[in-house]
């Protein structure tokens, strides 16, 4: 029986949404859109399509006691840490191990844990579709989400002549991955209409990936076998991550089999979607006053627009004459920034992390 | 024979400085420059002028404590809380009362509690000739600072005629004082060497001042002896203050005296002199990082410049792509104020003052 299982990501720094975002509770594991950390609501948003003892959490040793915390709904062992981050083309191929322990004909979706969609009807029936796809015929299947807009932060994947339709959605062959275009690349990327946005989500079988990554990237793939063989002799998984996760390729899963692979379908999706993808997503998903603010917590503002300012109840944070700011005030730190400078704050937490006396605030 | 007072008017809400600055804790309270408090930095430059126990603060009953505490050096007795504040008016005229009360041929001067003066010889010297002025004639001295810019900040004295010389210092006529001028008013003010800033600071013997209200401002006198009559009879000062203190006419001593009398005289003073009016003065008096930062505390700047930020060394403030900014956290409320911004602090606070649930940030 071909079995449905879900391998959610949950490994990543969030480090675009610091200084809430910490390296042992980075976005996903905060609420920082809806009311319930983004990973609990990933999880919610799977209830009736699979069973949640088949639904496994990939994350890293110093976060896997907050992923336990923030969902308590999973069992212990579907938590599974990676002891360091090796990229997503090794997280896959523990993922398709942890599925294959289960069942060896599985099949599963990788899905991002920092995702917000809304319209889980909509995202049940393309993944379930994408699922059929993959059950069907030996093809690795991405979801592509219509673009809204000529968003430059985003992959795209160009989509080739329609394969089949399953259930009302389109199974497209997929032309090619484009990296983040520039603004006027990503202006005709939309007007062609032949271009969806790489949301990161994957659906395949076991044996599928696993020929894949033999086929694409054959040394990660014969390291991690030695993995797998160690579990079989009986040495606990934890203790084999530990010494053998670390030697292996560090590559992502687009570079190493999506890009290459001639076996890859897409399944045009149009629920709402965002990848939440630094502060200014936080705006987007709250209501402004009538001068464009948004304002959580205790926020007087006494002239200015367009700013975003996270507080607490007990902090106030009062602004004067300044627009287009993203303020967040936490208990230890406070970031104040440009709008238009929300990537850059990635860089500021790599200067953090150089410097001793601030490593606290990572 | 006459002695010598000092009467340090330190009453002031400091609002400009909030949010470090509060209705408990003021400005003056604070060591917003320097490294101790600026009350205790203007009783510290008396040294050497005046005995201690011939130094008084008037300040309010929010205040008294914290005043005490800054202030350890003080006899008690010496600081007197106003009931309430009734401007500069009601304040010298409680000052002359408390001065007549030790000697009744006593001359005082009345200094502004927050004013930053490192000069301290210089100081001395000019308040030395102004005290001599006071001493042999019946006039009003203010000592006028020679502006070293067209600042709009400041009221201006007009200086007439040179009348005498003291120990080296011009005693002149005042023409007339004037109001806080424009940019382009400042600068023929400046300009002409006729101007000079009024710092708040006068000297003046008890009689002379008396004799001024007297004829000014006769029912805030006739008031007030009311409250020396009371406590001739032997009711205790603070009973009295409490009771009579607050029906007073409200009306600032330049008003009400200085800009009527035909007895005022000044003395240009060429020691440096700030009256660390707002935020934007802390800069003045700190080194800057090379894109012009004054930074204090534990902040790091990824992109900016021009920027005020004022922390504590375990909470970090991150500053990214922002220009001329003032930053202040507190424990319980930050400020994000633009530069030009910093009169506007004031009008912040008089709006937390009128909701119920903003009071405590106060």
């Amino acid at each position: 029986m071909i079995e449905r299982f879900i391998v959610i990501m949950a490994g990543g720094k969030g480090e675009r949404f610091w200084p809430q975002s910490r390296l042992r509770r980075p976005k996903q594991l905060l609420p920082v859109v809806g009311n319930s950390p983004l990973l609990n609501q990933t999880v919610e948003r799977l209830s009736g399509f699979v069973p949640l003892e088949n639904v496994f959490v990939l994350t890293n040793s110093l976060q896997r006691d907050a992923v336990l915390e923030v969902c308590p709904q999973l069992p212990e062992e579907n938590v599974v840490a990676e002891p360091v981050g090796r990229d997503t083309a090794a997280a896959v191929a523990l993922a398709a191990f942890l599925v294959k322990q289960r069942n060896a004909d599985g099949i599963f979706a990788i899905l991002p844990a920092d995702h917000v969609i809304y319209d889980k009807a909509s995202f049940h029936s393309v993944l379930n579709s994408a699922f059929m796809a993959a059950e069907r015929n030996k093809v690795l299947v991405t979801i592509g989400i219509v673009p809204t807009e000529p968003a430059t932060g985003y992959g795209y994947i160009q989509q080739g002549e329609e394969i089949e339709k399953i259930e009302g959605h389109s199974i497209c062959r997929v032309e090619r991955f484009v990296e983040k275009p520039d603004l006027e690349t990503a202006k005709r990327y939309v007007d062609s209409s032949e271009y969806l946005w790489n949301g990161g989500m994957f659906i395949w079988r076991v044996q599928v990936i696993e020929k894949a990554l033999e086929s694409y990237v054959p040394e990660l793939y014969t390291d991690f076998l030695k993995i797998e063989q160690q579990v079989k002799k009986g040495v606990p998984i934890l203790t084999t991550l530990a010494e053998l996760f670390p030697g292996l390729q560090k590559i992502s899963i687009d570079y190493a089999v999506m890009e290459k692979a001639d076996n890859v379908v897409t399944v045009p999706a149009n629920f709402d979607w965002d990848d939440v993808g630094e502060w200014s997503a936080i705006a987007r998903h709250s209501e402004a006053d009538p001068d464009g603010n948004v304002l959580k917590g205790s926020v007087m503002v006494e002239k200015g627009s367009n700013n975003l300012v996270v507080s607490s109840e007990d902090h106030l944070v009062a602004l004067i004459g300044v627009e287009d700011l993203i303020v967040v005030k936490t208990k230890d730190a406070t970031l104040v920034c440009h709008r238009s400078d929300g990537q850059n704050i990635k860089r500021l937490v790599e200067r953090l992390g150089k410097e001793e006396k601030y490593k606290d605030f990572l």
